[in-house]
């Protein structure tokens, strides 16, 4: 079915019924605007992404359901990244005429997965027809305690360099499907971490909550770029070490068969969603991570073992 | 310029330097979300609306600037709805490559200066390519003290129903537009209400803060449309005096000229965004305000003095 078929309120009254009510003592979907409550001693954390059609995704691709999951998913490693819980989000949809019922429903569904994964109901958005391609908006709250919330401006000289987890699966499996490789067991789940990254939300209030750890933030374009954001803006430099560069074993594997520079895509492929962050040595953060490295009272980053500079994903 | 030159980050600095500093005990744009404080008995508004290029305006129609102005007001305007303070916004542009610098910087002069006359800051946003045509997200917060925001909800039969300026200006700039007559100064007067509508913060603030205003909501599809939101909501009808629809001199004349039905414009033309609310008889606004009508326990609109019946502005 023809979503035009549905009307404006049909489409929104869909999506709700999909999504589920907002919780007790929140105003969701239906008025002007979402209300939620204040509470003394706690900060409001706010984060939007844009999502175009031909720029972040191609709909033949990317099943509708993973869109879905990877718009949503993408704002709340935001709100992870702050060490902060997400309270609630708002999905603006700008829909071709003629799309299918069928699309609208399975991008809902996934994006409702990962927002019941990180505990935040949808509480309001927007609908409109566009005349090219799909335009997705989404914005998602959170909160935290007053000034536990870590920033990108705190790193300290002497400070390890941490990331939660293995580097470069998304950037693998977007070659993958660029390159239309076959999708073999590791080359499929490749492409899964592509599609369908996770929010680190735990990790990120679990370090956010550990004594000595300083800046953080979410990897979404490489840490090549993504760690030169904490530099510039704690005035710092830092040395990291490439083969303490954590690789997964479907990374290893795929980039070996087809002689990719597993290292190039775990520096500059962006979108692992894992959380880069810094902490004074002997911290003992509650969750896994890696150390790659250290900050340094220098201007740029140091890449030890390597024989080459390295940038990340440039947007424009 | 081609904004391609300046890059994502380039241009988020251009951004920045136009709007402006984010307050004292805000943070801004900059980290991976901004941070506004929370305070005891105060509750959060949050409002969002995307603007397509070829569905909410034609590039070659409607100036930068004034599009600048009118992305936020739409969304400022929602906060005026429910008598919050506007207290951020959060705006994501999807740009077509080879979009010249100096309308990027005439649409950010825009959007700064209704974000100065409603006393928001900008506080986050993204920037992204589009292939097509412009896409437009603002996101806007507010905040009200807790149980003082006016829900669509709250009519109650007998109540007046109540606008806070004249209707149809917008929808009457709009034929003018689209049916490229003679822009002369009435013309013109009713183009600019459709390119820069003003949000009605400080009115909603006063309204909210008086005492028998019940239910409340902006005009942005034509009463006709909007004014049934609130039936629905409050589960009754009204009544609508159709000689008491307030019209603007320029609109009378425009209409008179060309054989325009100005109560219609006035009743499904939509954008105005003035206040439309209702109110228990012998309430005192401290705002200027017209009576065009009572809330019933019926179940839809009538119309009086009219011969038929009226419906709003349809999305899909």
């Amino acid at each position: 079915m023809d979503i035009k078929e549905l009307g404006e309120f049909g489409l929104i009254e869909r999506i709700r019924d999909a999504m589920g009510p907002a919780p007790e003592g929140v105003l969701g979907i239906g008025d002007d605007c979402a209300i939620l409550p204040q509470r003394e001693g706690m900060e409001t954390l706010v984060t939007t992404d844009m999502l175009v059609e031909g720029t972040h995704f191609l709909r033949e691709d990317i099943p509708a359901h993973r869109l879905g999951w990877k718009s949503a998913a993408v704002n709340f490693s935001d709100i992870a990244a702050m060490g902060g819980r997400p309270t609630g989000s708002f999905l603006s949809l700008g829909l071709p005429r003629g799309l299918d019922s069928e699309w609208m429903d399975a991008f809902v569904a996934g994006y409702r997965e990962c927002s019941d994964y990180c505990g935040a109901p949808l509480l309001g958005g927007d609908t409109t027809t566009s005349p090219s391609g799909i335009c997705i908006n989404v914005t998602v709250l959170g909160e935290c305690r007053r000034g536990c919330s870590r920033l990108r401006s705190s790193a300290v000289p002497g400070d390890l360099v941490c990331v939660t987890g293995p580097l470069g699966d998304s950037g693998g499996g977007l070659q993958v499907i660029l390159k239309g490789v076959e999708r073999d067991a590791a080359a499929g789940a490749l492409v899964e971490r592509h599609y369908r990254p996770v929010p680190r939300v735990r990790e990120g209030q679990a370090l956010a909550a550990t004594e000595g750890v300083h800046a953080m933030m979410d990897i979404s374009d490489g840490i090549a770029s993504d760690l030169r954001h904490i530099l510039k803006a704690s005035k710092a430099g830092a040395e990291i070490s490439t083969k303490d560069i954590p690789l997964s074993e479907e990374m290893r594997l795929v980039c070996a068969r087809h002689g990719w520079d597993a290292l190039e895509l775990a520096l500059t492929g962006g979108e692992d969603y894992e959380l880069l962050f810094t902490m004074a040595p002997g911290s003992e953060p509650p969750v896994p991570y890696y150390v790659i490295g250290r900050i340094t009272d220098g201007q740029d980053i140091v890449w030890l073992g390597a024989d080459r500079d390295y940038l990340g994903y440039r947007h424009f």
